[in-house]
């Protein structure tokens, strides 16, 4: 057995299969052949198995993902079977008396370079089909075995350099365990991912594509952040009893369901729910929100080829508001951008995408967008205990640009005599350094904050989350961090505003005392952290949580702070 | 005449022809060839071509701009003349008849994967030569003219997408006018150059090198931001007469050359210059700068093939401290990494190079690099009055690294019975949130602060500096900004430590009364900047600029503090 140390990223304990989610080696060299008929016919046979393969996948993927997802396999056979494509392959191999592979790719590259020329997204769209279906046929020529994730069909745990959200979107959640990575953190896409679909992952391993082979038998354990490949029976015995004692903690946790969330001297805490889609309702449900501290409303926007409609919007809206039956939901407008991409907004490429024209910014100048999406919100409000808030405010000048276009939009959706509600609180997200150095003038005129901690850590300290070697920086408990915290949290309360949280930190066990400390109204996290978070809250004394946050305000450093809470907690 | 609008990067008026310095179009298709005979004559005689101009490059290098920048021509000499290399393009023109182009591309370009594939700097370098010789024989095959920026022999206004360090290098100081570049801010590489050679710069044209052609009459004005393209006589005239007063008002300010910066109501601060080299001395001097506020040493690493010596860099910071003569010279530690590269560090490149690895993070793993350069300047600081400080601080755990490594270095050299001054003053830049907002703790350790605004707002308002799309979230005077600089100050001020800025908004019109109000001791800035700066200073009130701070800091908007800064000025 060998082990592999990581992240733990999404906890729980998974024993399965690898499977590798891994780019293919498709390289071939340009070759001179003298039988163009077989060569012809080797093409054919490559294209015929294409097909096949593409009609299975269309298949499963229509009757387990639905229809939207098997949309993109009925693309791709369109294109397996168009001669415009087909022949002048067949003829290149005849004239020039070159291999498949390469003539392939020569006409290939033709079509691409061509699409993606036009401008026009749809078309633009097509470049990147063909480049999918090419890669197949190139894996039937060369032999070369690609990965269909949507064809798993038996329990298996997903080994892939990173998780993009075109990847898991293809997964089958009903056979996916775990989660193993090489790359990314406790904030990445993968990880995120992972906690909301309720599986253990680890990531950041660095070499797991490297060292576990596919039907390797594998353990993720998502507590300690291991990852250990081909076990011994006892190794897996002693995981297996693991698994059970995690499962009775959690069975204890679940008692507190219905529970308020109280400190132990009495005050009450909102503990909320991060969600990406209506999907991630019922677990919110399952585990004990109080409200949804954040819908990232990104998810409705990708993995698609146009925007979403007002309509597809609305309809997705009022299934959360509706779900939530009058408990808060906040949601955040469109945050795009950075290193969430959408292929159809044809964004530029930017050196800095961290530091980049993205969320608010893109929205304050793509009206349309933006305008769509807040009239889809409007009208769902009567549905439902709505808040809206803007994600990357940098100044006032924006959080007023954005509110008097809401504010226009409402007042067109009157006069049209549409209902919308007057009780829908405006807020914005606390991410940018200097929103949280300006908070007692933005408390002014919001209604609530809600800190992102990932986005603010990673700004404060000038370190890309994403990036391993500056990863020792992303401290949330340095003192830097908790003194912004505190500038925001005092500026709500001076002007009878409400602070919330919905970055990674929240639901984190060292920074629970000092958040309550600080006098945080809104904890939102991972569903899955909810009821672990409450069980520690209600054993934690607000006032010495207190005393201890303005100790740690005091510290230089985020080691003394740790070390502050663990006197604390202990005690 | 047609004109552009950009960015005022570096003041001043010049008017002279173009010169293009753009990358040429060296774009060919593979072609079938009858007569090699013919083909492989058009190949020798490009590299003939080639070999006379790079001989005569090379003898004006060595007479205009030294040895060192000489050499690289003479290694690319040696490779036009290499049978290894030309020999296999000639057989595959002969066996393949194949077209010149092609033959040379396609040797060249295995020469060039196995040399960048060897771990070993020097033979990765010698990739990049076999580039530079292939362009130049390329350009003759296909008569396309390449620019040869060293040879410029008249007075010329360059005309750039935008200028690397590798760029300016080349360029003879004595002919080049101005620049004006199609991307880039105030604090881009071709900016602060500029102002480094006191020549007027317009950068952001945006399209200066679509609009302008080689030869074009063009003025630049970097007063106003205005690029002028084939004006009429009478315009020509008009700028000569612009030339003539600006030259009148620098000849004003010229007169305060000796004076002390002292504010109207008695009040001392220090003007300080930034410079990168020990050849900017002589502008410090001219220009009456109190000491050195910043001495970039990335320019010593930046530009050649492997790391300068200890005694190099000794030489080098010698220099500057003599040259100073007692005044105080504060060095700032290798800042490299994020847009300034290195080749021969090998660093990986990063998704967001901003939030990246790079100066102090990267010398506290690098630390041979790092010890090297301390030793450096241990050795250097009984020349003069050197302080020291360390770039890209986040935490006070990094500080203390850094400076026990100094402390161990200092040993050392006592150790072996060098001299080392015990009044070297330690210090570090602010140009990270974090830093900013934990500056009463550094400042019981520190001996001062350098403010680094260009870094600082950056991150503060996460908007790269570089990015135009995010450009207008750069802002010096956002009262976040001011509140974060009054923190640093104050700071500073309550353990009886000074604070300065080394950032461009140092020597900024509109941010100098309200830095003046917020108690900044000193101000580091373009030497050029320095007698205009002196001359504001002389009739501002502290105590006014005192209240004028005090209001700004709590306003809620940039564009309240840029109103209320010129009310106060102008009364």
């Amino acid at each position: 057995m060998s082990s592999l140390k990581g992240i733990a990223a999404s906890s729980g304990i998974a024993i399965a299969k690898a499977y590798r989610l891994v780019e293919p080696d498709l390289s071939f060299e340009k070759k001179v052949i003298t039988d163009d008929v077989q060569e012809i016919k080797r093409l054919q046979d490559a294209i015929a198995t294409s097909k096949t393969e593409l009609e299975a996948i269309r298949e499963k993927a229509n009757a387990e993902l639905g229809a939207d997802k098997a949309a993109i396999f009925e693309a791709h056979l369109l294109i397996a079977n168009d001669p415009e494509l087909i022949t002048p392959i067949e003829d290149k191999i005849k004239s020039e008396k070159v291999n498949a592979e390469h003539a392939l790719k020569e006409v290939t590259d033709m079509f691409i370079t061509m699409f993606e020329q036009m401008d026009n997204e749809y078309m633009k769209e097509r470049a990147a089909d063909i480049r999918d279906v090419r890669k197949r046929m190139l894996s039937h020529l060369l032999g070369v075995k690609i990965v269909n994730p949507s064809m798993i069909s038996e329990e298996a745990i997903i080994v892939a350099e990173d998780l993009t959200p075109s990847d898991t979107a293809q997964l089958n959640r009903k056979y996916v365990k775990a989660f193993t990575t090489n790359i990314g953190g406790r904030t990445s896409h993968s990880a995120i991912m992972a906690r909301s679909m309720e599986i253990p992952a680890v990531v950041g391993t660095k070499t797991a594509t490297k060292d576990i082979h596919n039907g390797d038998m594998i353990i993720v354990d998502g507590l300690k952040g291991e990852v250990h490949i081909n076990p011994s029976a006892d190794v897996i015995e002693q995981y297996k009893q693991e698994q059970i004692r995690y499962e009775e903690q959690k069975a204890e946790w679940a008692k507190l369901l219905h529970e308020n969330t109280v400190s132990a001297d009495g005050e009450h805490v909102e503990l909320a729910a991060n969600i990406g889609t209506p999907n991630d309702l019922e677990g919110v449900i399952n585990n004990g929100g109080e409200g949804i501290g954040l819908y990232r409303t990104e998810f409705l926007y990708m993995g698609r080829n146009e925007l979403p409609s007002e309509e597809e919007q609305f309809e997705s809206y009022k299934t959360v508001l509706e779900g939530m039956q009058g408990k808060p939901v906040v949601v955040r407008t469109l945050d795009i951008g950075g290193d969430k991409e959408l292929p159809y907004l044809d964004l530029p490429k930017e050196m800095n995408p961290f530091l980049g024209f993205r969320a608010i910014r893109l929205c304050l100048e793509e009206q349309d967008l933006f305008r769509t999406q807040l009239r889809a919100l409007l009208r769902a409000s009567t549905f439902g205990n709505l808040k809206i808030m803007f994600p990357m405010i940098a100044n006032l000048d924006e959080f007023r640009a954005a509110k008097s276009i809401l504010e226009e939009e409402k007042q067109k959706l009157t006069n049209e005599g549409v209902t919308v509600s007057d009780n829908i609180e405006l807020g914005i997200m606390v991410e940018i350094p200097s929103t949280a150095v300006m908070a007692d003038q933005f408390a002014k005129e919001v209604d609530f904050f809600s800190i992102g901690t990932n986005d603010l850590i990673q700004y404060t300290m000038a370190a890309d989350r994403m990036n391993e070697r500056v990863s020792y920086l992303y401290q949330p408990y340095s003192p830097a961090i908790l003194r912004l915290v505190k500038m925001v949290i005092d500026a709500a309360h001076k002007e009878g505003k409400w602070a919330g949280m919905c970055g990674e930190m929240a639901g984190d066990e060292t920074a629970i005392p000092l958040l309550l400390g600080l006098g945080l109204d809104e904890f939102s996290m991972s569903a899955t952290s909810i009821l672990k978070a409450r069980s520690q809250i209600l054993r934690l004394s607000k006032q010495e949580m207190e005393d201890l946050a303005q100790k740690a305000l005091q510290m230089s450093t985020t080691n003394e702070v740790i070390e502050a809470v663990k006197a604390a907690v202990e005690k």
